[in-house]
């Protein structure tokens, strides 16, 4: 069932070690299949050097396990949220990388200071406000999602353009077009998130770069006149 | 002789330098036999790279050795202290790994700061007093043991809930379980001092989690209620 | 054609992941060969663990691709700006290495503050103005050139005693006697761009080191009287 | 010729690159031979990967090539005048360590903040003050080991207790031994100026740590009361 799928989660998976976006089990990545709206994720807990393709769980919206042995990711409630509302994603992220959480333990958005953000995330990576007691005491994994996705449409940020956010005293999720892409935007958050904390110490005003630098950047790389890398 | 536990504490030392926690022979891994409370420690001053399971020091409770032809860590009484005043800890670790040693020269706790800290910390990570200078004379690693179980006592901070400390102008220890188990705890240390340090450059007001998401990070990890990971 | 070259600028290219200077695709590297003003540069947006010398693409000073099937660098119209307007350099590069970045976005130069800076940067490696929306919107890349060398000019900096530039909330450029002659600028540049900025934190105060020592280390390496390093 | 002493200087030499100290060829490593007071030196600009032991230059104490075809380190005046003045040292290192450059750069004293800095050196280690114009423009290496002995004899520092010193905008040197030793000196100088450096960054105040807890830690692991470590 879906093995092709869980052969594409289980490798991203992988790539969280590969790009020192992990420590022990933290992090997790899915992806859904948008056909039969089922989910594959990383088991919970599951150490990644021992983890197999075979190992990862299929649930469904409702979060019912349709395949597996194994507990999936305790935050699967979240992704699932995340893949309700943002209809576009087909892969979601979520690590504890340093850099990303430090502005989530600060409560504070990483701005757009420069072109490296700009070609790929179209606006600052906005932190959710800090959760309340009622939404951590239940269902806090629900929850999550939930304030995930009214931080984009109170901010009135598109998902698609800005693949990130930051869950307050939490961490990062980043979300794609595959688990593969979600992964990408990972790396790309973990980078700018380090050069605009320096920033921030080197200079902490005007600290956002020009509008129409940012549009340049995205938009020479995504939308109909990209003109960045090949023709596909 | 507990070639079993020799085993076990020869390769949580070897864990110290694979998770870049320790330079050159700084730190030290031990663990504990509770039946016949004996003690492996390893010895003093052996490079990592030279060191052998059969080299670990069999200690007792009075400091004496009882088996080995090596003189045991120059840390040994701070590890039986702690051994005799935290009953339930079967291993502990010192390094001098460099981010948990920032916040012991600074004379600070690692405040809990986000979830991050909170999957494994029930609370800030408690640097000890300055040592006064007969302490320091007299029974300095013994005077390092009871200092450490001062604060636990006086901020009556669980060492089973909060299983690491700093020791000012030196270093952490920290323990668990096992002395793997300890390992683990020694990485996560470094990992969230590291976070929150930075968190501290950017914004150093409100740095404390809320007590109810410290509680719902603690208690979804620990305890009787806890559903992160397999069932066991 | 111009195989040597492209071997050479192949294997410029493959330096940038091995100094750990780039992210994913970021970056490229040019050479010129000066007897037929051709430039070969990589191809826009392929992963450097899949890049092959064939691959490298050969444009004229016109921007016109004379050989190759991909697209050559987005970032080409820069390159030949600079080839143009700094006689004297045959290679480029461009990345986004994190330390020079963190100044580019903070829009401050890099100050002499050292000898490893003196060694080889004769002065501050000077970041550019913001570009303006005008520029940005219409022949942005060749924009780009143009406000590098504007800096240079105005400043009146000579290139070949200075080869590098932060552009304004963008990232370094660097270039040299070949192209890797100018991969290893821009080792140097992250180098005391990463030394630096921790000094600044440490004593933003007298920065700049005296002319005197800048003069002695810059010419005991570089120049008619350099003494460092083996006869040629 | 001094076979044994120019293996031991060559594989002292190859440790740079293996600790993270050195970038290029930027660095150096001797050691002396008492008896007939020949030194064993890098020889200058020459690339680590591409070293040899037999291309270990021989000098005397004025400075002549006693063997070898290659130039000797650019630095070897420095070094001469550094075994003329400290009797007891047999090994000195220079290098760019970032760390330690970021205190030379800044013109500060590494404080002794804490017992790693203790278990190593016996107090700050210093910085120079600057060298003025005369000093750069003429004899400038030997002028550098000048300054380093000045610092030492003004602030009445024992340089077998503290084996390292910064030399102001430029960067370290230290000795020890023998060459290896001088080496571990460069790693623990290093360590310790990147724990500080942060400890500074947290909290300002009271940085250096009481004189009876270095006393102590110095003097548990040098001297003849000393018991870290085995019996030799």
């Amino acid at each position: 069932m879906l093995e092709k799928l869980k052969q594409e989660v289980y490798e991203a998976n992988m790539l969280l070690p590969k790009y020192n976006l992990v420590t022990f089990t933290w992090g997790n990545v899915s992806g859904i299949d948008r056909d039969s709206n089922l989910i594959v994720i990383k088991p919970s807990g599951i150490p990644y050097e021992e983890l197999k393709p075979e190992q990862m769980v299929v649930v469904d919206l409702n979060g019912n396990v349709v395949e597996g042995d194994l507990n999936p990711s305790s935050d699967t409630a979240t992704h699932i949220i995340l893949y309700k509302e943002f209809p576009n994603i087909k892969g979601i992220v979520h690590t504890h990388s340093p850099w990303a959480v430090t502005f989530a333990q600060a409560g504070l958005d990483v701005p757009a200071a420069g072109t490296t953000h700009a070609d790929t995330f179209y606006g600052p990576v906005p932190v959710t406000r800090a959760m309340k007691e009622e939404e951590v005491i239940r269902d806090y994994e629900k929850q999550t999602g939930d304030v995930i996705v009214e931080t984009f449409k109170e901010r009135q940020i598109d998902p698609d353009q800005v693949p990130a956010v930051l869950v307050n005293d939490h961490g990062p999720f980043t979300w794609g077009k595959s688990a593969i892409d979600a992964v990408h935007h990972s790396v790309v958050l973990e980078e700018v998130a380090k050069m605009t904390y320096h920033t921030l110490q080197l200079n902490p005003y005007q600290i956002d770069m020009d509008q129409y630098l940012l549009d340049k950047h995205y938009l020479r790389k995504h939308g109909k006149n990209a003109y960045y890398g090949q023709k596909k």
